[in-house]
């Protein structure tokens, strides 16, 4: 087994330049962190490239080692690598594996507008499948979800359903074509309120900016558009929590 | 109108102080930052003892400086006051009015439960005051509101409901005298699927530490135990989403 112990190698160098979008684009590659969300992705089968694993929590990594690379890192390494303070020693490097939207729809898909706060997106993905939704698409704006907050949100849910990402207009109307309802959020109490709608299989739900909402011509597309009505006086809720609320209470 | 430029002027440097819990107890005060949370805190009456602005905000709270001490701050001064890397310039020093639980409870009541996550907190009293519950009740374990992360989550909230802190059995055992069912909160599927309980007016919804739930003594004492069913492959739901999932399923 190979082992690096100083943050200088060039292994572990290439490795860290995964943190940027741009570096993830190139390689088709991002790196994963956490003893949860490698399980998951060992459950799931998912594409991991290189396991990293400091020494004093190696040993349930170790049968793994003949189906991945598998190195052991020094808790010097294990700091840099982390993207947070204190860490759990346990990183993957996982490939990338960007697929088109399938032709044919069905079930509950949430689709996310140009969302840009890392964890309101990866609690969401990770509400999208606690509720069972059949998968997530991304607007071309919102926040990669390669995005270490995003990742740590996610909780491994990446692995439970599939997250596309492209035009946003163009899955609405593929979701439309396909028989789903699309509903849209708006503050705007001119819009529905929710609990009017029964509870159903196959929709789309569109989420939008945290300030700015869903954007006007996806709104104009959509089948109908939903607001939650506030009681008190706050002025809205968070991004995360009303998409919660309106999958657990869409979804038949 | 008093100018402080420096961040070593010794009203800033025990204003700076506020930020830790243990000043906010011995002064019974804390510190707001931002413009919708000071707007919050004016239009709510709070109790404001400060207003400390930069020069480029400062007009629209010349108006108030027969009310409040307003004091006139440098930049450098704002990024020393500021828990953020960006900051809007804007701050309070607020006096703590902390009061016992009422002796008539009526309304919805979240109670928390030894909540750790500042965000999830400051969230979790955000979707409250949002769902129209009368109030918030803070278990003694349960992360300090004045936190400034939960400041931040809280969005104001906290001078829309009110929030006592106090020991959690006590509250539990006073809803229920006061004719409020309590409903606890479990992962556990043996507990009871919260769609099948009918909405209701009066009631106490108690959420439970992120890791650990809800301590097994008050899961005791409540009336019915809740879940939310998990239909795809996550582990959990995020404790904010959970808690507005039920809370605006609940509160008829």
């Amino acid at each position: 087994m190979k082992q690096i112990d100083s943050p200088k190698n060039d292994t572990i160098k290439e490795i860290i330049k995964l943190k940027q979008t741009k570096y993830q684009n190139r390689q088709q590659q991002y790196l994963l962190e956490g003893r949860h969300e490698i399980s998951e992705a060992i459950q799931s089968k998912a594409p991991i490239q290189q396991l990293l694993v400091t020494e004093t929590q190696i040993l349930p990594y170790l049968k793994y080692a003949a189906d991945f690379e598998l190195i052991q890192i020094s808790a010097q390494v294990s700091q840099h690598l982390s993207a947070t303070k204190t860490n759990q020693g346990v990183f993957a490097v996982m490939q990338i594996t960007d697929t088109a939207l399938p032709k044919q729809l069905s079930g509950a898909w949430l689709l996310l507008d140009d969302l840009q706060d890392p964890g309101n997106v990866g609690t969401m993905v990770r509400t999208a499948d606690a509720a069972g939704f059949a998968g997530v698409i991304l607007g071309e704006k919102t926040v990669s979800i390669y995005n270490d907050k995003v990742l740590r949100a996610m909780q491994g849910s990446q692995f439970h359903l599939p997250i596309y990402k492209g035009n946003l207009t163009e899955a609405v109307a593929q979701c439309q074509q396909q028989g789903l309802s699309v509903f849209g959020t708006a503050l705007d109490p001119q819009a529905k309120n929710y609990q009017t709608v029964t509870p159903l299989k196959d929709f789309g739900l569109v989420i939008g900016n945290e300030g700015n909402g869903v954007r006007p011509e996806i709104l104009a597309q959509t089948d109908e558009n939903l607001y939650i009505p506030i009681l008190g006086k706050a002025e809205s809720l968070n991004a995360g929590v009303a998409a919660g609320i309106l999958m657990f209470y869409l979804h038949q």
